[in-house]
């Protein structure tokens, strides 16, 4: 997480064979986890802890010593051949190695943006016949549990709470019973076999809303999706409110705390109750949020986020009981709380490096979560790295003169032709503001007809009618002081009686916003080396970003200048993320080994920022993006 | 712990240098708890987990492939000369090692029966000064806890409740914190440098009586002691009236549960109160009680131990923290309750074992711990077995007509010479009945006087004035249906204004209790092919056998005829070795592995049981024991 950490540089390569793929990862990764990150499938159902044996390989080049669980596994004969278990097996050198064919096809499905992700669930029920004990055979519940499930391939450890249940379950179902399993934790016994069902929840926790999604684990399909608003709202509209809310307030955390246990239990009886799932029937929740959402979901104080030096409880993914944390689900059900890469790029970006796979693939790729915070990540399977910039509230509608958040009256988008103004607002209904989207979408269509200059100075009314229509000159106003402004909507048209204007303050808000954004861009392309030609993609994510038209984006410069087909909205990619690292393991250990893998810059202080922020204020040249001169609308 | 356990004959022999001591453990044990098993001290700091490093032996001789901590330890050139961490390291076949010189000498106590301990607490708590964070070095509270950990051979875990804790503390603290690990769990974290004070707690949960120890971990000094009644008394005496009630009642399992934790949090506010010690400065528990009583104290259902076929939840050692548990100390602090042998060998005995050190040591010896139940333990470090016979409430004075519990009033002990009859009496009041232990003395000093016949009956009124005085002889009297009996107290001499009578019927139901155990005890020897002059040594266990008169228990042939000075009461055993659990890691890995190594026979049912409880039903012929031939005071 620190700017010191190790350059992606001192990879080791692994080759797969007969697959012929090869990946270099960081010293130290399994052969097991080196093999999740290309998703290539190799067999478990132990949860990667060396005891179902499914994940042998065998080692034909490279450092090859048994460990213990090796050694408890294989014959003397197959160590000598090189067979070793991969999820015990670190990768120090460069490693060869064969991986046998899977025994029929591993469940996989298309999810996230265009990810093919094989479906393995860290949940495992297991339908046992037990032989009811005897003066002859007289060991205790457990033993008589543990030892049935060892010739299934797992090895369990128990808490206190699930052994009770134990003497009660195994005589009610008369010793047929049914195990639950997740990693390598008995959380429950059931009386008869009840392996048909098992369930997990995937919940995006974001500041404003809150998405859950309730999950078939045994199929991967979803059962029902819901969402809400965060309760918290009440307390402060951003992460920043809701942190001072905590320090101001001696029960602020109890109470913020509260609030989204209750808001998250409401999603969950709503969710069980359309999709007719008991709550002792969901066993595995993943979470993706920002890093404040996610601590006072887990009731840690998130004070040290909200003030420099920018200081989370943890980064790595938190796994925690539902009993523990408060959700009215299985008591021993686990939670993960997927980790973050800063304190200002959190378990949402995370999730959203699953559902793109930008950290797993070959070519760069940028991903930008654009909000009062921009997250950035810029990378491949080579080296990735991250930033946050701080874009304050312009694109959330605020500190705009007419701005407003995206509801009911707000403009959304913009075009300007040489029809005149056409505005799309959200309810169609007549417009009372302008949120952000529609501000981007504004000044990008007035950068387009000419009526904005490089430096985001609106042209003067008289050189206006020179360029555009009078319809659309007579837009450009002055006010007393000769401060510019444009007319989005007369005062008629209007649904506040007044008219809807985009003044040169505002535009200039925008720049700051986007000029921190882009900054940020700029400066971790430099780090990787990076020129615009090279990006393969750029995803705009987070609840704004999937509204940004793409091509606005680009004309204000918020964006590198790559084609404009380049640049796609992924929508809810932490809601994707978090479903992925529910139903796949695999992909849940990609995510768990990402902290370690991205390098985090931190902005803060850093000249090289200031100097980048300060080139990209102005708005790129037309001719730069192969948009003609900024006259398209009066030559049009 | 069933009756198929393989014999222990295939065991893998360990030879330590330059210490030159050989041991025998079962296959796959490490060398770290082989070397615990025969007290050779091994450092260790991290609870052999692998992480520390400080566990390096040299295999000189048998299987050596390195581990991945092997190879995360050491170099190359280490590995090829034969280090390796000897708590990862198993034993699969004969091996000779080296183990280094410890630096200093370990820290060591004489505890329980004349052992030598070696104290190494399994809490660890270490100062630490943190670098503070900045912009440069953001990593989360949590890392950078662990990283400064690490150096120190520390690779923690926190829970959820730990991590909640840490922000405030370590700002509180101003980055002078001390943590507070327990196995390779972080429990807490405090503000500045407390590694001074850590305590922890041992008890001894009996059905009658609790006993709990406070004790500094540090010194390994005991800071207080307490026993109180177990509150639980007033659901029944014994175990299965306890066990009934749970099965009677719905909520008689939580009653039973909370009238413990009831028990033991006012044991505990004592202890702290007695010991100037705050609730949380404690961070660890050992328990050791008798199946029934752990599970109850566990919140566990115990009907299944009650009925045949006799099964508990779990047999092993159970760990939880005392937050799910429910005891009034550090939230996270661990409790472990020490494993069973059998439904009926309970921890208690598995304490006893380490008190004793009877599994561990050369020689043959014998541990008895005579109650409602008789628990029995024969065995060495080269092989031992354990059974349990249900001995009836003689030995507590019930079902014998003038018996009673011993308190207030209770003929305690019983002496028949020359001058006649001398009685102890508990309070030194007048007596009002007979408790278990004046029983035995009783009975055995009527043997010796021979006014008893080795059959057990009384002789004639007329053949007593034969043996002994007249005063003595007067005392068998004969009832209207011509039944004989022995009076201690005559009307005038007693506390309850009624004469205090040992009647045919008590010494036939003595005779059942002690047959059941000394048969217990003879199919034990035969299963070893253990002859009497084998025995080392005899240890009397448990609240009664610590009462016995040694002599009285030879003469009524309830264990085995050794010269009287091999037969040892060893007190609350069960209480030393919980200490010794607390306060020796190393000891704690010797009881967790005692289910394994010690085989349990089950009695119930058993044909040669049957045998010997017939055979034994009658007394010894005094000869056998060198004591003449029955008319000592008459010939004295």
């Amino acid at each position: 997480m620190t700017s010191t950490a190790p350059p992606g540089t001192s990879k080791v390569s692994i080759e797969f064979r007969p697959h012929d793929k090869v990946t270099r990862v960081p010293p130290g990764m399994t052969i097991f986890n080196a093999a999740n990150w290309i998703g290539l499938p190799i067999d478990s159902t132990c949860g990667a802890k060396g005891t179902c044996g499914k994940c042998k390989v065998r080692i034909l080049r490279g450092h090859n010593g048994a460990t213990a669980a090796d050694r408890r596994i294989f014959t003397e004969e197959e160590l000598a051949d090189g067979w070793r278990l991969s999820c015990r097996s670190e990768a120090q050198e460069d490693v060869v190695c064969e991986v046998p064919r899977l025994m029929g096809n591993p469940k996989a499905a298309l999810m996230g943006f265009d990810r093919h992700v094989i479906l393995n669930a860290n949940v495992h029920k297991i339908p046992l016949t037990l032989t009811p004990p005897s003066l002859e055979d007289q060991r205790s519940d457990f033993s008589r549990l543990r030892d049935a499930l060892a010739p299934e391939g797992f090895e369990v450890e128990a808490s206190l709470t699930t052994l009770r249940q134990l003497p009660v379950v195994l005589r009610k179902g008369q010793w047929q019973v049914t195990a639950v399993i997740v990693g390598h934790e008995l959380v429950s016994v059931e009386a008869g076999d009840t392996s048909g069902r098992a369930f997990g929840l995937a919940f995006d926790i974001g500041t404003t809303t809150v998405v859950g999604m309730l999950l078939d684990l045994n199929s991967g399909a979803p059962v029902a999706v819901r969402s809400t608003l965060n309760g918290q709202a009440v307390h402060g509209a951003d992460v920043i409110s809701r942190i001072s809310h905590t320090m101001m307030n001696d029960d602020g955390l109890s109470q913020l705390n509260e609030v989204i246990l209750r808001t998250l239990n409401g999603l969950i009886a709503q969710l069980l109750h359309e999709g007719g799932v008991a709550p002792h029937e969901v066993y595995e929740v993943v979470t993706a949020g920002n890093a404040t959402m996610q601590h006072l979901f887990l009731g840690a104080d998130p004070e040290a986020i909200g003030l420099e030096p920018f200081i989370p409880v943890v980064e790595d993914m938190v796994q925690a009981s539902a009993q523990e944390v408060g959700l009215e689900i299985q008591p021993q059900a686990q939670i993960h709380c997927l980790p973050y890469l800063g304190a200002y790029v959190g378990a949402d970006l995370v999730a959203g490096l699953l559902a793109t796979g930008l950290a797993q693939n070959e070519g760069v790729r940028l991903l930008v979560d654009v909000g009062t915070n921009g997250e950035i990540i810029l990378g491949s399977a080579e080296r990735t790295v991250a930033t946050a910039a701080p874009a304050g509230p312009a694109f959330e509608g605020a500190q705009i003169q007419d701005g407003m958040r995206a509801s009911e009256g707000a403009i959304e988008a913009v075009t300007i032709n040489l029809d005149g103004i056409e505005l799309q607002v959200i309810g169609d209904v007549p417009p009372i503001g302008l949120c952000g989207s529609g501000l981007l979408d504004a000044v990008a269509q007035l950068r387009l007809c000419g009526l904005m200059l490089p430096s985001g100075r609106f042209v003067t009314a008289s050189d206006a009618k020179e360029l555009v229509t009078s319809d659309l000159a007579r837009r450009i106003i002055t006010d007393d002081e000769g401060r510019r402004a444009f007319v989005l909507a007369w005062a008629e048209e209007s649904g506040g009686g007044k008219s809807i204007v985009l003044t040169q303050r505002d535009v200039r808000e925008l720049q700051f916003a986007k000029g921190s954004i882009a900054g940020g861009i700029d400066v971790v392309m430099q780090e990787l080396g990076v020129e615009s030609e090279h990006l393969v993609e750029i995803f705009l994510a987070g609840s704004f970003g999937s509204y940004i038209n793409p091509q606005s984006a680009r004309i204000i410069g918020l964006v590198p200048p790559v084609p404009v087909e380049r640049i796609k909205a992924v929508g809810n990619a932490a809601g994707e993320g978090a479903k992925i690292a529910l139903l796949s393991f695999r992909e849940r250990q990609v995510a768990r080994s990402l902290p370690e893998i991205v390098e985090y810059h931190e902005l803060s202080g850093r000249g090289d920022f200031n100097d980048s922020f300060l080139a990209v204020l102005q708005f790129p040249e037309l001719e730069t993006l192969g948009l003609g001169n900024g006259t398209a609308v009066a030559q049009g």
